[in-house]
C-alpha cells in the first residue's frame, strides 16, 4: 500500500470511529433485557448457551427451564456441570408433542414448567434467566399468551430472559428489547448428514 | 379436551412421528462440518461459543482463533478458564479496523492469525477450530480468500471449523455445510440501551 492509499485508509477509518463512538455514547440505559432467539435455523438455544456461560463466566446466577425435554443434550450439561454452585436446572417439558403424542400431559408440563419459571423470577439471586423452547409452548396454546408475556414484561429491572423457539408469537416480539432471527442458509441434514455428538448433542 | 379429539390429536403426531423418524434413519453421513454464522444480528460468536462449551462437554479439545481481538470478551474467557486443559485460544487480531485505522498492520495480524489457523488444523488433537471473525478478514480482503476456502475444504474429515462473522463471502458459504444467517428483528441498542456486562461482554 503507497503512503497515499494508507493516509485515506486512515483518515476513513478515523471518521468511521468517530461515528461509532458516538453511537456508543448515545447508549446510556441499563436494563435486564428480554431477549428472544427465534426462526428455522440453528443457534437459538445455542446462542442462548453462550449466552448463560458469558454470565456464568461473570460469576452470575444463571436459571434455566427447558420447557421441551431432550432440546438441551448430553454436551450442554457435562459443561455446566462444572459451573453446578451457579446453575438452577430445570428440565420440564415431556419431550416434543410428536414424541408424547398427548396433548394434556403436554399441557400439564408447560404449566408446571411456567410454574417454576415464575419461582425462578421472583428469586432476586437469578440474573439471567433462560427459557429454552417455550415460543413452542405459546404456539401450541399449551399456556396462556397474554399472561406470559404479561409476567415477563413485569420482570425485575436487573433481570436477563431468554426465550428460545421457533414461531415467537408476535405479542412476546412486541414485548422484547431483543430479537434474532436465525435463518437456514444451508443445512447439513439435506446432506445426509446426521446430528453428531459434540455438535448437535 | 374430549376423547375423541385427543385421539385425533394423537394419530396426527403419531403419523408427525413417523415421519420424523424416517427422516432421521435417512442421514447416516457422519463427518467434521464446516459452518457458518454470518449475517448483521446477534449470535453470531456467541452460538459459537455454546457450541464450543458443548463440545468441551464432551471432552473434545478445542482452538479458537480470534481474528479480531475484542470480539469476545472477558465473560467467556472466565468461563473458559473451567476448561483450560480443554482449549487452546489465541488472540491474533488487533481490534476493529476502525480502531487500528492501519491497514498494514491488520493485513499482518490477519497473516498471523491464519497462519495459526494452519497449525490448529494440522494438530489431530483438535476436534472443533472456531475462526471467530474470519469473514471480516476475508471481506476485507486480508487474506486471500481462495486458498482460505481451498485448506477449510480439504481439512481433516473429523474437524469441524465454525467460521463466524458478517457478509460471509459467497465462495465461503458454497463450501460449507451448515450456514445459518443471523438476522436483525429487533434490537435494544437502537433503543437507547448500552452494551451490558454478562451479557455483550
Amino acid at each position: 500500500m503507497s503512503d497515499d492509499e494508507a493516509a485515506r485508509h486512515r483518515a476513513k477509518m478515523e471518521k468511521r470511529k468517530a461515528v461509532q463512538d458516538a453511537e456508543v455514547a448515545e447508549k446510556t440505559i441499563e436494563k435486564g433485557l428480554l431477549i428472544v432467539h427465534t426462526g428455522p435455523g440453528k443457534g437459538k438455544s445455542t446462542a442462548a448457551f453462550g449466552l448463560m456461560l458469558r454470565a456464568l463466566g461473570r460469576g452470575w446466577r444463571v436459571g434455566v427451564v427447558q420447557y421441551i425435554k431432550g432440546a438441551w443434550e448430553t454436551g450442554e450439561r457435562f459443561a455446566l456441570d462444572r459451573f453446578a454452585d451457579q446453575v438452577e436446572w430445570h428440565t420440564m417439558g415431556e419431550g416434543f408433542t410428536w414424541e408424547t403424542q398427548d396433548r394434556d400431559r403436554d399441557v400439564a408440563a408447560a404449566r408446571a414448567a411456567w410454574a417454576r419459571t415464575e419461582a425462578l423470577m421472583a428469586d432476586p439471586a437469578i440474573r439471567l434467566l433462560v427459557l429454552d423452547e417455550l415460543n413452542i409452548a405459546l404456539r401450541y396454546d399449551y399456556l396462556p399468551l397474554a399472561e406470559v408475556v404479561e409476567a415477563l414484561s413485569r420482570r425485575r429491572p436487573d433481570l436477563h430472559v431468554v426465550v428460545t423457539g421457533r414461531n415467537a408469537k408476535p405479542e412476546l416480539i412486541a414485548a422484547a428489547d431483543l430479537v434474532t432471527e436465525m435463518a437456514v442458509v444451508k443445512h447439513h441434514f439435506a446432506a445426509g448428514v446426521k446430528a453428531q455428538e459434540g455438535i448437535e448433542f
